[in-house]
C-alpha cells in the first residue's frame, strides 16, 4: 500500500457507473413500460447523449441540472427510436435516474469506509437526482456533493478542487474512486489521489468494459468492498 | 392534524440549538480547555456574538462560512474576557461547533422520519461543518443542505426556497423544523409549512425559554421525536 494513502481523509465517489448500474437500471424500467425497442440499446442511447450535451451547455458557459439535461437527450433519443410517449410518461422515465439501483457490493462498501473516512459522492447528478438516489439504494452517503454544489460539471477542477475547499483540506487528503479513467485522470490532475473501481457491466453484459489498471493511479479496486479492505476498513 | 400535512414530502431542520445542544457542548469544551472564565457565559458570548456578524457580512452583500465567522468572534470574545489562548488551542477551540452533541432524542427522531419524509438540515453551518457533525452525532440525513449551498444565510428567502427548488418541489411541501420562531416565521412567509420545536434548555439550565407554541405554526412538537409520533412515523 502505497505511503501517501495515510493522508486520505476524504473519498469522493463518482456515482452513475460506479456506485449504482445506470444501464441494467434504466434498461428494466424501459422493458417494463413496454417501449417498442431493445431495452439494452436504449439505455446505451440515453447515456451515450450525455457527454456532448453536457459539454455543449459548457461551452456556451451556461449551467443546467441534469434532470433538465436528462430530459432533452430522453426527447431526441425518443424521437430517434421513433417512440411516441407521452409527456407523464416522459417525465416519470426521466426520473429513472434518481432510481439506480446499487451495485451488490456499494452499500456494504461505502458503509466500511464511513468508518474511517469522510464518504461523499461527487457526480454531475444533481442533488435532488442524488438524495432521492441515496434513499432508494440505501446509499450512506455522510454527505452529497455534486456539481450542483459547484456549477460545473465533472471534469471542471472547481469540482474536484472543491470538495477538498468544502472539507478544508488539502487536495492530496482527498481521494476520488471512480470506474472511469478519465475522471480519474482529471482528479490526478488537481492534486487528488484517485482509486478506479472494477465495473466491467457498466455497459451491459453484451459490452463488457475493458478494467486494466493504470499506475497512476493510488490504488486499482475489483470492487468498493475490495476499496475498504486495501484501506482497512 | 392539519390536512395540508399530508402534502409534505421534505423535512428541513435547523440545526444549532435544534438538534443539538451548542451551548452544553461549548460549555463543557470551555471548561475541560480550563479557560478562567464561566464556561456557560463564555458559551453564550460565543454565540450571541453570531447574528450581529452573520448580519454584517450580508449587509456588505459578502459571503463567508460560518467556520470563518466563529472564528472572528471567538477572538474578540476571548479578548473580551481578557483570555490568552495561543493559535493552535484557537483553532481547535473554533471546530468545536463540528463535534456538538445532539439532543438525547434527535437521532431517533430524525430516523424515524427518514422512513416517510426526505430529512435534511438547513442550517448557516458550512457543509463541511454540518458533516462532521453528522458524522459525530450520528445524525442520518438523507442530504446536508446549508447556507453555503445558497451564498444566503438564513433568513434569506433563497435558503428556504433553495430548499423547495433543490427538489423540484413547491413550497409547501416542504416543512421546516426548528426551535426559533423567527426562522419558521421568514420560512412561513416563503410558503414553507412549519414545525416548532421546544428546545427549553437551549440556553443552559440557568436560563431557561419560553416554548410558547405560535398559532402560525402548522405543528407544535415537544420533541423530534413527537414531531415523528405527530407525523405518523
Amino acid at each position: 500500500m502505497n505511503d501517501t494513502v495515510d493522508n486520505i481523509r476524504i473519498i469522493a465517489f463518482d456515482v452513475f457507473g460506479t456506485v449504482v448500474d445506470w444501464h441494467g437500471t434504466v434498461a428494466r424500467e424501459a422493458a417494463e413500460l413496454g417501449l417498442e425497442v431493445d431495452p439494452g440499446k436504449f439505455a446505451l442511447a440515453w447515456r451515450a447523449g450525455y457527454q456532448p450535451a453536457m459539454r455543449e451547455v459548457m461551452e456556451r458557459g451556461e449551467w443546467i441540472i441534469l434532470d433538465e439535461l436528462h430530459r432533452r437527450i430522453l426527447d431526441r433519443v425518443l424521437d430517434d427510436f421513433g417512440i411516441d410517449l407521452p409527456e407523464e410518461g416522459r417525465r416519470r422515465l426521466n426520473l429513472v435516474w434518481h432510481r439506480l439501483d446499487p451495485w451488490p457490493d456499494s452499500v456494504e462498501g461505502l458503509s466500511r469506509l464511513k468508518s474511517k473516512y469522510i464518504v461523499c459522492s461527487l457526480s454531475n447528478g444533481n442533488i435532488g437526482l442524488l438524495t432521492e438516489m441515496a434513499k432508494h439504494a440505501g446509499l450512506p452517503w455522510d454527505c452529497i456533493l455534486s456539481a450542483e454544489n459547484f456549477n460545473k460539471y465533472k471534469p471542471h477542477p472547481d469540482t474536484y478542487l472543491g470538495v477538498a475547499r468544502t472539507f478544508d483540506a488539502p487536495p492530496d487528503e482527498v481521494m476520488l474512486a471512480a470506474a472511469h479513467h478519465s475522471d480519474l485522470e482529471a482528479a490526478r490532475n488537481c492534486g487528488l489521489q484517485t482509486a478506479y473501481i472494477e465495473r466491467p457491466w457498466e455497459y451491459g453484459h453484451e459490452r463488457p468494459k475493458k478494467v486494466d489498471p493504470w499506475e497512476a493511479n493510488t490504488l486499482h479496486a475489483s470492487s468498493i468492498v475490495d476499496l475498504a479492505e486495501q484501506l482497512g476498513c
